[in-house]
């Protein structure tokens, strides 16, 4: 998989990427991440690539013309699945929608900042927007990394251990029961006498009941789907 | 406002707290964010925090022990309104919390990683459990980041306008309508003429109907609340 990230912020977005999983998947050559500094296509010496709203009103927009130069020259080198732009107002996130995403070959991911970008970026150039949740962040970097992190770790041969994302929250549409590990008595707080039993049935059936009783009681909405 | 973010992947954190808006406000004295590496808080020479999971199954699980240990070196140097764990089954950050956690003045954000921490740890220290969506991280550390980007950016003082964090998204239960920036025509892709007109009255009239409509095609759910 190969993942384009276009941002003003590519420094921003460093960190994420050289720890972790993602620097695993990346070392390991099961994923490909290319960040493009939108300034590099801005149209002036001043490295400019946003202006004041037509209309009036507070907060820059990003251009039009340093977008498309920048998506262009990605798309004359290779066909791209999906041209991703983060935004607050997009589909929300899921499990679903990494799962979808962590099949394509090759994405771009456009991260907006300030108020965002021009409207006709969006009706011209972008395939799908992708809001990682109900809330304004200040730039989409962070969104982006989000993004990648749940997709990254999907590809196969990404976690150490294949069964691990299997029993993760959500992949069920269940919440993960509750887990401990040693001591088995800390300051007179104990893990569950099941979990010690051995009995590998009877703690496959409590862990069962645990994930259900945890998700009615969280989030009775993932019941009802 | 002080953060204390504790985490075994401080370096992962970095960048996002170098840049942009939350550099800005760590610079200005509006915010104090400190990393704790609970490596530094582990029981022996190899640095452990994980152990396997008592009753088997994939995935290691953070000790009690050495999150204890780092909770309670911040408490007894001061007071704190919230400790929160990031956690794909917490309650789903929205606005309105980050609003709420904006006005705390001291918070722990403790970061999950592996397939999370000791459930003892839930139930004796924790105060607040946030989720920043309905996917699975690697760990929680890019959701602390997102936290804090979404907390910092409404702490008066921190966005240079003040205007604008209050016309961005979800601040009213609506989306944002659509934004223009110059060329007017660019390649025969135009800007609705209204935002031309310099009508400032007409002009807003016409966001919030973008507005709505907007939220109406995108977010149905936002308008029943």
């Amino acid at each position: 998989m190969r993942i384009d990230i276009i941002t003003v912020l590519p420094e921003l977005l460093k960190s994420p990427f050289e720890a972790s999983i993602l620097k695993r998947a990346i070392d390991k050559g099961l994923v490909e991440v290319h960040f493009h500094n939108l300034r590099d296509f801005s149209l002036n010496n001043y490295n400019k690539i946003d202006d004041y709203q037509f209309g009036g009103g507070a907060g820059m927009v990003m251009m039009i013309e340093p977008i498309d130069k920048c998506i262009s020259s990605l798309t004359s080198q290779r066909d791209y699945d999906e041209i991703i732009y983060m935004t607050p107002d997009g589909e929300t996130l899921n499990q679903g929608i990494a799962n979808q995403v962590s099949l394509q070959e090759n994405i771009i991911i456009l991260c907006g900042h300030y108020k965002g970008v021009d409207q006709r970026v969006r009706d011209q150039f972008i395939t799908r927007e992708i809001s990682v949740g109900d809330y304004v962040l200040s730039g989409g970097e962070l969104g982006a990394a989000i993004l990648c992190d749940s997709v990254i770790r999907l590809i196969p041969g990404v976690l150490g251990d294949e069964t691990s994302a299997l029993t993760d929250s959500f992949q069920d549409d269940l919440l993960a029961p509750p887990i401990y590990t040693r001591p088995a008595d800390y300051k007179g707080w104990k893990v569950p006498e099941i979990l010690l039993s051995g009995h590998n049935k009877n703690i496959e059936k409590w862990r069962e009941e645990e994930a259900y009783k945890n998700t009615k009681n969280r989030r009775p909405d993932l019941l009802e789907d």
